[in-house]
């Protein structure tokens, strides 16, 4: 078996965030066309949100293959800055490539119901016996740990690692610059080449020229504008809670005897928590979308409602909630159940919370390594010590809680408990 | 029955495009949250260009939306230059709306094995029993049918048809602008806004002040650029062939007694083509996904090696083919069958034509209206008898044939019979 | 003599920034082809800086198109929202067209060294003997004068002056897209679109709805990064301190009985702080660069050494300067004076600042009205209490200081005290 | 003399075309910095274009740099495709660089006028006593005469003058766009990376791959639109009118004894056609435009009212005019004169025309080199013969022909008078 060389004639790819996506690596156009890959085609970037922002249905292929193209400008401008061997490079790569290549449908809400993370997925992918996984041998034996060491942020060489895994990484800045595109949000600009420009590499990892400060200001702007403004929209949000309440709902049948009317074959995996990696990769946005539609028929008023919901955009309503108003969330249970409206399926509270930028923390979910600055002199120091905007950001995690509930079943009840609701609830007539 | 009156408080899309997309009258709020019209954004827009730009994953509903926005503009500066009536201009907004709600999943293909034209349902979604018709009706009996009319250019009011069917138009400008800005290209940008300027209703059309004749002419020359660089591109039609390969042997099956692991229910309306109005809305490209995956291990061989080539992008390659060497196109039918490669499913010439913009013609296809340029004096002028670009390419229509084959069973062949394919076909190793 | 009313036509400016600039007002037509106005064609927007970013070179009528564009736009969105009169909303636009006629050429260092203030004859041309004036006077007697209250901030009505001054105005939104866009940086973007559509107007000022909060925090950030980016760049401040130092230098000339080769005429005015409304209406960029270029070759080393800097961009090197660091000042005066080097031209301090965003401040310098947000309950709360990027960098003044001297000139000087200064200035070689 | 290296580190120029321009020569950056090609800081890219299109404000050195920086990424492009020694890659980028040092102000109106060409003063300027001319010589001192040559169109690779001098070169693609971004017309716009992308290097010239056909297409119509669009657009060619009228007036006065209020001394060796190259280093637009300022208060009235034509934007109006018809210029000549307006100030015929491509031409003006096409085949092909398009515009001179007359001056005539010439002219009230 050789080992893959350079392609005949460089491949491109038009993108219009980058302009152009450049391959010239044999091993990387293998990899674009396999199976595995081209599957991402068939997953949205980013799950419902283009029930807000009609724009955002761009998939995930689109944006690893924007990170693949950061990565490569990356490796470019590191030339002659720090020695990387040819395989170190390629690994980089791959992993920029493939960081996102165990991903599903709707990863966030289906992960949830049924219990597994895609991270792992990613890792089967890349060492189980799949085509990517052959065509990774072709560098290696070891070559395929090595890729799935990188993504998982525990290779030795943490240069790497941070590449495509820290708070200002390939994979962070395509997105950001590519889900603003899509969704045509113009907060997620910045300007990237600057960054490219005034990155430098050391042993562990990256650090910035002090002159380009500003344009990592901007970044860090960016993305919390992003989250805030897109990835954490409440209508977004909406339509996750109404997908959840569905795989919950259908699960629950399955579980409960409930006789399908299309059996759903490649669900039922999922339903039994007993998922090989054949079962996962046969799964895609098209497969969850066919048995919603299915759904919608079912004779289940509780799944035929709630699919019905997703699929004609009749989301669930919401109102601001404080988390400790323990009583209250009670009492509409209390309420909804008298009424006849499914409290486990139809009153939900969703939090969601962002650090936009931390230097240290030492927690359970994620310990961030600080961005650096190089000063003129030469000498290191930490971003939040010069910026005072990311000073003033740093650290500071700034949380959301909504609670969220069907408006027009609400308005369908008797008219004195739809008063008693909606006086709880805070609400007139329109949300 | 009230009439729809104005919302309350105007609603807003954002849209890469236009930027924003407005909407301040109830009636199209509601059109917009019909579960026909949100079957669109299940429905891509490009079909199958996005296995050539994969930036080009936008929905159909994405493209109504813009088609709206821009009619609701051209509506705008027409105020004070011609007397439309409300209704006229909700007739206007609908029918820009609407104008493809009868599309459905990959339609060129779908339409051309299952025989159907997607014209017809968008009529029947309008005048039939769905959430659209009632909608509709509450403007009057009449109003569903008015906006059927319009969409078919058989209304009387000629002015109100063109706004959305001529040779510039709602729906073109916006495609146009619409796939440039999702693919990257960038050939499809025109100055629309200086276009909505110099554009003038009168009785039976628009015609366009001089002063923007270059606007006009860019427009043409963008249409022009991307037919050929992206609507036509060989890449998305070897896609719409292996597409149409497998509607043709999965139907072929149907008819032939096969038994099919899953049945494929959905389609089976389209099989025996007695499709009713419910089995149409019910088809979306989530279904006919799902089913090609499925197929990918159905027993067929013909038919899974197919489905297994459009999910993976194994695509079929192609020449240049002159349509008149019918001796060319016998023999290697002949060669092929004989090597075993079922030559109706492996061998295919498709064609494509492009007459960029026309001033005058009677054809069975399309009667082009001319582009007609107010002089300063008032005369009217048509535009290919000012402009020398436009002149050189009127009526001069575009072919383009290509033969389209399976290189890689073509190359598993014996070598002696692969050569004689490939000189017949003059390619050698790769394509 | 009757009163201005509408064109017969629409007139339009193409604009990079708002893509077009329209004027309908017959008014306003006149005013923007008055001498006056036209000769701010011949000042440049953004004085220096083109030395620092080639693509600063617009000028300061092209920036007035843009602010009265801005204002004519939020007008169309306040209709039906507020009554204002049609005198009232040409009294917008004609304070935002003209707020800045009466900037002179490279005003910062100008107005400086011959202390006087643009704003004065900004009100001397609207109230004094010009076309303007007369212009304007087709609307009343007192229309100037109104209007050039509502740009001295005197005028009763606050909204109409906080549509022009405040911390969210047509000024500050032109100026920061216009100046991003001419000198490709791309920090000064930010949605106005959606910051117009969320404004209100109130009594005594604008509000924006919350939900906009988020474009509102982008802008802020957007001046936050113009400003110290492109504004307060010290290259482009070198240009000023050398602009200053030429003017300080002419006019101690002028005041020593020096013989200039070519009499500086229209500059004499200027030298004698005598100067009348029409030697300043004779004042260009082009007549103080045509004598900075014949001084270039007079016979005052100092003069003609600080002019060739300036013309071929030779400027002066620059260190961060502790601003009470007294005695380091102090020094290298001294040794400047031993070597040769005047330092009344040759060493300058030069201090900027800025305060992104207040919400109270009774200073001497500028008071700051507050930006209020509108929550969805009615309530009206300032912005920093909301959004907590904003809360971060509130009230919190930045200053910057920077020393400024000849590299070159002390390079050439023996070797010992060359090194005597650059060890007080701690640069070595280059800088 | 050392030959110059490279700068220790890399500088950039933020540039809004390009991005960012990178210079890593040291030679280049001597150059950028040498007062002759700061100078072209001083004179407009576009002449009087900003009269017409308010953003086209830019320089030559503005230009210039991109030429520069679009020349280094061409000949980054062949690396690895054609052998080029380090000395005539710096060739390439000097003569990108400096192609138009030798221009003046408003150089179309001034040499007419003045008899010269700027390119022998671009020679001169390379070849004589300059700066640019003893940096240049540290290459060697034939360096000087060789980039002269290649900007000649002399110099003996065929290969490096096409470069910079053919119907694609790096000068026409970076003005097309700098142009449309500046004016904000976005007719100029093209896909000059994909062009880049797709050019390859042979003996003596360039060709195109096949698949890059559309982007030089475009390119092509970008070419065709921005000349009829922003380059002749007729009040453009209005203000050169006046201004070519203010030279002749003032050179005329010179040569019959008049005695000018202030002497124009800077002007005096164009009076007198004979320039030194110090005079002509000495000339930018800030001479030109204070000394039309000086002339509005001259007492010649011709001279006064051109110069006041000219600064105040009070143009002259248009007809359409058939050059053909000799009787009508000569009986409005003589009505003009009867009327007492001087026809050799007031009455100009102004004729431009363009060709947009060709293949082959032996004309007294200009050769073109024909754009060849690589097939896939290898053959190379002439453009025409490929692009329909392209074909259709091959060869086809266009013109357009104006008369230009003072219609403010027209209406002050008595009546009768007046509408004798309004007549001839075809004009009623308003132009």
């Amino acid at each position: 078996m050789t080992r893959p060389g350079l392609l005949n004639e460089e491949k491109v790819f038009k993108d219009p965030v980058h302009r152009y996506v450049h391959v010239r690596e044999e091993l990387i156009w293998d990899l674009i066309n396999s199976p595995e890959f081209q599957r991402l085609r068939r997953i949205k970037q980013l799950g419902t949100s283009y029930f807000t922002f009609h724009g955002g249905e761009h998939s995930r292929f689109n944006h690893s293959l924007g990170v693949y193209e950061i990565m490569r400008r990356i490796l470019e401008t590191f030339e002659g800055r720090i020695k990387l061997s040819r395989d170190e490079k390629l690994l980089c790569l791959c992993a920029a490539l493939l960081h996102d290549v165990g991903h599903g449908p709707f990863s966030h809400s289906f992960e949830k119901v049924f219990r597994f993370d895609h991270e792992d997925w990613t890792k089967a992918i890349l060492v189980g016996d799949t085509n990517i996984n052959r065509i990774l041998r072709r560098m290696g034996a070891q070559f395929p740990q090595k890729v799935s060491e990188v993504i998982a942020k525990t290779y030795e060489n943490k240069l790497i690692v941070s590449l495509i895994s820290s708070q200002i990484d390939a994979d962070r800045m395509d997105y950001l610059l590519r889900d603003a595109y899509y969704t045509g949000v113009n907060y997620g600009n910045f300007d990237i080449e600057r960054i490219l420009r005034v990155m430098r590499p050391h042993e562990d990892g990256v650090f910035f020229k002090y002159s380009g400060m500003h344009a990592v200001e901007d970044y860090i702007m960016s993305r919390y504008q992003m989250y805030w403004q897109v990835y954490f929209h409440p209508v977004t949000r909406s339509a996750e809670v109404v997908l959840r309440k569905i795989f919950q709902r259908a699960k629950y049948l399955f579980h409960h005897e409930y006789e399908y009317r299309i059996e759903p074959v490649q669900l039922l995996p999922f339903f039994r928590e007993q998922v090989a990696l054949r079962d996962y990769l046969s799964l895609d946005e098209a497969v969850v979308l066919f048995y919603i539609q299915q759904w919608k028929t079912e004779e289940d008023p509780i799944l035929s409602d709630l699919c019905e919901r997703f699929l004609d955009r009749n989301l669930l309503k919401y109102v601001e909630y404080n988390p400790r108003d323990f009583k209250l969330f009670a009492e509409l249970k209390e309420i909804f159940s008298e009424a006849g409206i499914d409290p486990d399926y139809y009153l939900e509270v969703d939090s969601t919370s962002d650090l936009p930028y931390d230097f240290y923390r030492t927690s359970q979910e994620e310990e961030r390594i600080p961005i650096m600055l190089q000063m003129q002199s030469g000498e290191l120091v930490e971003l939040s010590q010069k910026s005072v905007i990311v000073e003033a950001i740093s650290g500071k995690r700034r949380f959301d809680y909504k609670l969220y509930f069907p408006m027009d079943k609400i308005q369908a009840l008797p008219k004195e408990i739809s008063g008693k609701i909606r006086e709880r609830l805070g609400v007139m007539e329109d949300v």
